[in-house]
């Protein structure tokens, strides 16, 4: 079978390149659909799977969800999975349109391919003597772990229960089954407070001095689940139902609507997953780890997922269910271990997952349960993993001719590269670990400490750096650790929630750190006799594990090795030349490192903020003639120099792209509002006149220049048309640094960059400058230096006029920062309050500042370089500013057929990695 | 003569209807024709008039200018004009390119074109015994009365002047022309100061102890001249030319150069007169109205341009030169006159008039010296007039079929009515008139008093409003006259500088008031025994020329009579319909008087603002919970739900456009920057606590809402979807009354209009509240209301995704003035700066707030609406604010295809003129 597979797999490759070509044309077909409202032949709600076949494909995950299409897969694929059936994701959205009410005839359907299931097990749903029992999991189109509903053990009510004793011989077994089915029940379905539960056990396990729950006896057990139904009578009114098609019912429903629980919506919103998408349900025959030593529940990896190693890879519990090993309540057993204990099982799962990986092609994430000997596979999906270990995956997978590079370069997504361009702890710094847990996401992170998510969301919006610190974290947890630098935590293991949610922020983690004790109440830990409060600093170095006191100093990462090799391999599909956004020398030379071919903006107006600078460029602001201003613009004029030339030699003859001054003349003096009440102070005082004079000048310069809003007000090349003599500074200084350079004989591409453009003649009356004065330079310096004269396409009547602007411009670079600012009129000053607003309420569905908004700012950038093009056919056009890290942003660009990217320094690799999968396509994983 | 000239007029009135469908297509053809470079034929740059035929016509003003077309039409026409020629505007454009030379080839072609005239004539240019002499004038498409310079009796040197001498017997008058020649030259064409001349006049004659300058003796001139040339010489260097060739080359330049002269360029930029236009030279034979009592020089238009009455009306002076007329030096007499003085002459000069009015269909404003008693005219061109006497000079030559009444509607610019619409001198105030004047320019005003064009400027920044009283005026008080709001002269006639500019300007002008004695240096006035000093009050009633101390109560406007039918015949051929803005009762009053079509636009916080209440607002803002909030939203119901019954019962069953709240909330609250001075000050005199306590809770709430850039902040419908419970009492408010209002029998039509949607869920969001809140108060007070729910398109993605918004609004409104702020990235209240620079630059043509900015903004408005009515075909949809008002605007929402423009009510008639005026196609007034 396993060859007949493999043949398949063969074929399939075969036929790439035709299946290749296509694909491009399908993705368009499928955008279309979804505008459209399909036609309706009968529709299919429900996909079977078990005994050997399954009526979905691994590919159906969009209908079937993640999990759902992996059942299906496996099961196709010869893999033993438990029989089961997936409600689909069309479906929910039928749910949610009838106001919460499942349709009839699907929930007819359902019991029909129940039957099925009973067919294929040979017991009953409901039988008194042999009772099938079920679990109802979530599973939607992208993993979302932990967000939302599960329940298990359906089926069991007070004679089934007598059934699985009679079955089972386990007493204690049957009724802590039906204990924690009441329990799960009780909360997700009925919505009884979870700590509610706990103290119950709790209190029993305080009347007979026991610690463990396993130390439960049945009588304790049968005395918890009768306190848990009268529980649920107070709490809601209502029995805790006894009829098994009821629980089924009620249970489906809840993992429905769990699709839009606060912490679904939060993790949706921060993994930017649609609302609309809904998640399907997977009902499935249950099968149990915990029915004694023989039974078994784990996780695996097909290779590390931490370090990318190709090693066999995972962590199980005996006498365990599968909640137990996630929780990170137990810390589970390395995989090795069950060689030992179980090794015939060991081997057959070792082989699955080979089989697994082959067949998808890409790292699995595995669980499986082995109920009395016998192996199940209940779900497989592409791993999550640390960036280190996505570089080292594709690159050797591709090696090992699993893949083609073009393929292996969309294994990584390009956000995950952030996590290898941070920085580091410094190997020269002579470090205290106090701790060492588990490596569980790399990274080094130095923050102040905080317990609780609240906190970490409070203190983070007052500006601080944290580190989240808990016992183990949990789903409520998630906003904290969005915000945190990093997150320590006592207890779980490498795929405890605290470690698959950071791996998957890419923030540093180091989890099961058993060493210390943590007292979230009293809001401090303990570890060795140092008493560590709220409000300490502590650095994890989350790609070892090491917890330090205090803070460490920490170093830049280097591009070597597998990384160096992947990146190169971007670099040979990608169309979009990458460059990055540096105002100084040092960020140039990062920007080089990272691979940058040029720099794509230059803020000059850096420049004026130093420190030593800022009192000359106030005196020139100040200036009351022409002549005062023309003295401190010669003053600034040679400091502007300097920076250029050391940006000219750091690039090479790379094009440096140097933009002209652009914010308002206000920002470099001091604030008005302060002034007024300075004046007010001294006035009340009774200072003396002079010195209410003095102030009472600069005030009144502050005055002229204040604006309303400053954002549409004089900023861009207004200034430099109100004070050309400022350009011609600026442009003096580009130009002599320029001749100093060429006339060492070394090459620079000076590339000039006029802002916030609206009007053509704006541009021609800079342009004007920028040509007289290089001339005048050049003529000077006798040395010819070629040179370019731009503008920002930053206005949308910039963009709305580019045709016009085009064929004065040498070339374009988007602004889309400001192009989003005015086409929503949001101000990124002010929008927050509202803006998160939306975001949570869904009036949008993604921050336009994070990703270009395509269909509005998207749509006018298309028009401008169709415009642009129309008229200058080989123009050269960029975009700079923040989008232009971001992958989807810059798929976009590369559709539109943009020349150049340009980004901040330390998003150079990430951007070069999204060019080159927008160039090979990247597509979703496909099946065999 | 005459009767074959009328044959042609019928048979032109004949093809009309043929020829207005060619029309609109030559037109656009024109259009097209100014973008492409013409294919280039040997081009011709002068064209001759003269001896009854000319090579020009009256429909190549754009080529001739005015001035040299109507010249050419009147030879063709038969009417006596001195021969002369035209050189091009488009020799302008050349003479511009080429630096400010003047192109060989053209100055040989002028040369043989002056031989012609010398055949004609008989005489020789620089002929010692019997001279031509010539006048130089400019001449652009558009007339800009004293905006440009004219050299007059060119061709006078020493040899010359004898013959003219010889030929004219009258010695005095030759020396006195020959002074004339080198004063206007010495100071037009070599620059020296015209104070300097005016200077040798007075010494000498206070010296020869002579009053005027008629009684200067030949000697006192020849005295003078002498002086005069040493002057240039002294002031200059160079002598003034002796060589008549190098005089008329030298004055033609300095007439091109004059064309871009400070006051020129300042009237184009305040008539929206391009700057690339150029203008023509006129070279002409010169004609003296100063050779005794048998010549005259005058001014007249065929009907009387103050009322509009057909009659024969004009101005001259006897032995005087045309600038005497015109400067209001000296006060003419009225041209019935002259039918004592000069009889055949007189009846000569009626006929001529009579002639071209009916060849031009339209009031002529034309010059005619005579010479000897013989009858020359100088020039002819349309007839400035006052908006009386332009709707009833309409109205009577549509009756006496004239012209049909579409082409009637065009001969009243919109912007005129301005002048009807204005307050008037209430009659039943008791008036002390102190001073009687003419009536240059109807209307009242009333303001301080200033004597100089730069106080007037200076105070109207200040936010004063201002009379500006003079002497007289002349073409360098252009910006004076431009800020104030009446004008009073003690000089100079109907048709003196003031006057016209006064008239075309929609001011208030009393002219030639001589009770008014005038001391301008000493900045006051004498009339009868009052002082009146700058900063006084007047009034003045330009309609009447009385003048009166203090201010002096005035009324509205009523549109009856001729007014009322003109505008009766707009609304036959109108395609859009026209709404005003209107926030209250008492605008909707004023808004039906003139004729609005229903409301478009009600901005519903304007009721917040009144004084009573503001505070709730505000405690509405400051509620600490929603509670409170809750609270003071119920006292406001009641207040809005009276203003909105006002406004439905006094539009009848009109369309209500009602806005939801658009400002943001901190605009209801102190401002920031007071407050933080206050704190501040309590603090250092070490207030008490409570105080500042009390102070810094207000403080920190308008902190709160404080915003960076408030264009881009949280206001519009940001505000409604931020508190609901803001649009849910507005729309319960608005239902209420419209439900109340329908019980009563009376029929209403509520269109809610959402503000700021930028995407269609925003629009969603609210359009739920509105249709919630509507049905919930009709059920209650058990009425059906009809009504739609419509949006702002005034945000860039607004328009852009304007597709999706459409299909669910039933109505869009086009908010101009945010979206040009946006498409601009300009702020209204901080572009100031700026934008002037830009329009003084030519950066910009015009004022993209005045006039919609076709380009960028209406770019993106044509988008909308294509994107609107593609999905939604029958969409309406409407503009309101500014741009609504405005002509060149409303002709493009007339080419867009809204359906309705909503202004501001004292704009309605001009708004719906304009929309007639862009459904008859108007053009350039035709020829014959």
């Amino acid at each position: 079978m396993v060859t007949r597979k493999k043949k398949r797999t063969t074929k399939t490759a075969g036929k790439k390149s035709a299946k290749k070509a296509k694909k491009k044309q399908t993705s368009k077909v499928k955008l279309a659909k979804v505008k459209k409202t399909k036609a309706p032949p009968k529709r299919k709600y429900v996909y079977f799977f078990g005994g050997g076949k399954a009526e979905g494909k691994g590919k159906m995950n969009e209908l079937l969800g993640g999990k759902g299409a992996g059942l299906a897969e496996m099961t196709n694929a010869g893999v033993p999975v438990p029989p089961g059936f997936t409600i689909t994701t069309e479906a929910c959205s039928l749910f949610y349109k009838n106001k919460l009410q499942f349709p009839k005839a699907i929930d007819q359907e359902m019991f029909q391919y129940l039957s099925r299931m009973e067919k294929i097990t040979g017991t009953k749903f409901g039988d008194p003597k042999d009772p099938l029992l079920l679990s109802v999991r979530s599973g939607s189109k992208f993993s979302m772990p932990g967000m939302m509903d599960t329940v298990l053990n359906l089926g069991l009510n007070e004679e089934t229960l007598k059934g699985l004793v009679g079955k089972t011989k386990d007493e204690r077994f049957a009724y802590d089954s039906y204990r924690r089915l009441i329990q799960m029940f009780g909360s997700v379905v009925m919505g009884v407070d979870k700590e509610a539960f706990e103290k119950i056990i709790t209190r029993r396990k305080e009347r007979e001095r026991i610690k463990l729950d396993a130390a439960l006896s049945v009588e304790d057990l049968r005395n918890i689940i009768a306190k848990f139904k009268e529980l649920i009578k107070r709490k809601t009114g209502e029995y805790f139902p006894g009829d098994p098609r009821e629980q089924l019912r009620m249970a489906r429903d809840a993992v429905f609507k769990s699709w839009n629980n606060p912490r679904a919506i939060s993790y949706r919103r921060m993994h930017r997953i649609p609302g609309d998408l809904g998640t399907a349900v997977n009902i499935q025959a249950m099968v149990f780890g915990n029915m004694g030593e023989s039974s078994a529940t784990g996780v695996g990896f097909t290779r590390n997922p931490s370090t990318g190693a190709k090693e066999f890879y995972g962590e199980y519990l005996t006498n365990a269910q599968g909640e137990d090993v996630v929780s990170g309540v137990r810390t589970p057993k390395h995989i090795s271990e069950l060689e030992k204990e179980m090794p015939r099982v060991y081997r057959r799962l070792k082989r699955i997952a080979e089989k697994l990986e082959k067949h998808y092609r890409d790292l699995q994430d595995y669980e499986f349960t082995i109920q009395q000997d016998k192996l199940y596979m209940l779900q497989t999906r592409t791993g999550k993993r640390t960036a280190h270990a996505a570089v080292r995956i594709a690159v050797e997978m591709a090696k090992e001719r699993l893949l083609p590079r073009r393929e292996a370069l969309s294994r990584v997504e390009p956000e995950q590269l952030n996590q290898l361009l941070h920085r580091m702890i410094d190997p020269s710094a002579s470090v205290e670990v106090v701790a060492k847990g588990l490596a569980a996401s790399p990274g080094a992170a130095s923050g102040m400490v905080v317990f609780t998510a609240d906190d970490a969301v409070r203190y983070a919006q007052d500006g601080e750096t944290v580190i989240l610190v808990r016992k183990e974290t949990n789903p409520d947890d998630i906003e904290g650790i969005n915000v945190a630098q990093g997150i320590l935590t006592s207890r779980g293991g490498m795929t405890s929630h605290a470690a698959v949610v950071a791996r998957g922020m890419g923030k540093s983690c180091v989890a099961g750190c058993e060493a210390i004790k943590v007292f979230e109440h009293q809001k401090h830990f303990i570890v060795k006799d140092h008493v560590v409060r709220e409000g300490d600093i502590v650095t994890l170095n989350g790609s070892t594990g090491e917890v330090m006191l205090g803070e460490v100093p920490t170093i830049e990462p280097e591009l070597t090795g597998e990384f160096g090799e992947f990146i190169g391999w971007a670099d040979e599909f990608a169309k979009l030349k990458v460059r990055a956004n540096a105002d100084m020398g040092k960020d140039a030379i990062v920007a080089r490192r990272f691979g940058a071919e040029g720099i794509g903006l230059c803020r000059t107006e850096h420049m004026f903020f130093a420190e030593e600078r800022l009192p000359i460029v106030q005196d020139m602001i100040l200036a009351e003639d022409e002549q005062k201003r023309a003295e401190a613009l010669h003053k600034l004029l040679p400091l502007q120099k300097k920076d250029f030339i050391e940006l000219f030699e750091e690039m090479r003859g790379h094009p440096v792209t140097i933009r002209t001054i652009d914010p308002p003349l206000h920002e470099f003096l001091p604030n008005l509002e302060d002034l007024m009440v300075e004046i007010a102070i001294l006035r009340a005082k009774k200072e003396s006149f002079e010195e209410i004079e003095a102030k009472g000048a600069l005030f009144n310069r502050v005055k002229e220049l204040h604006e309303f809003n400053p954002m549409l007000g004089q900023r861009g090349c207004r200034v430099g048309i109100m004070y050309p003599e400022i350009t011609e500074m600026q442009v003096r200084a580009i130009f002599e640094a320029a001749c100093a350079v060429a006339k060492t004989g070394k090459p620079v591409m000076p590339e000039i960059m006029i802002p916030l453009v609206g009007h053509v003649n704006e541009f021609r009356h800079q342009k004007e400058i920028v040509n007289r004065v290089a001339e005048e330079v050049m003529q000077e310096r006798k040395i010819q230096v070629r040179y370019l004269v731009g503008t920002m396409i930053e206005i949308p009547r910039g963009a709305l006029t580019a045709g016009e602007i085009a064929l004065e411009a040498d070339f374009f670079s988007f602004g889309t920062n400001d192009l989003t600012q005015m086409v929503f009129g949001f101000s990124r000053d002010d929008c927050g309050k509202f803006l998160n607003y939306y975001l949570d309420k869904g009036i949008l569905a993604k921050d336009p500042y994070t990703s270009i908004d395509l269909p509005g700012v998207g749509q006018l950038m298309k028009t401008a370089v169709e415009k642009a093009r129309a008229v200058k056919p080989n123009l050269k056009i960029g975009i700079c500013g923040e989008h232009a890290g971001d992958p989807a942003s810059i798929y976009f660009c590369h559709q539109l057929g943009l020349d150049y990217i340009s980004c901040s320094p330390f998003r150079v690799p990430i951007a070069r990695l999204a060019a080159a999968q927008a160039a090979v396509g990247k597509s979703e994983y496909t099946s065999m």
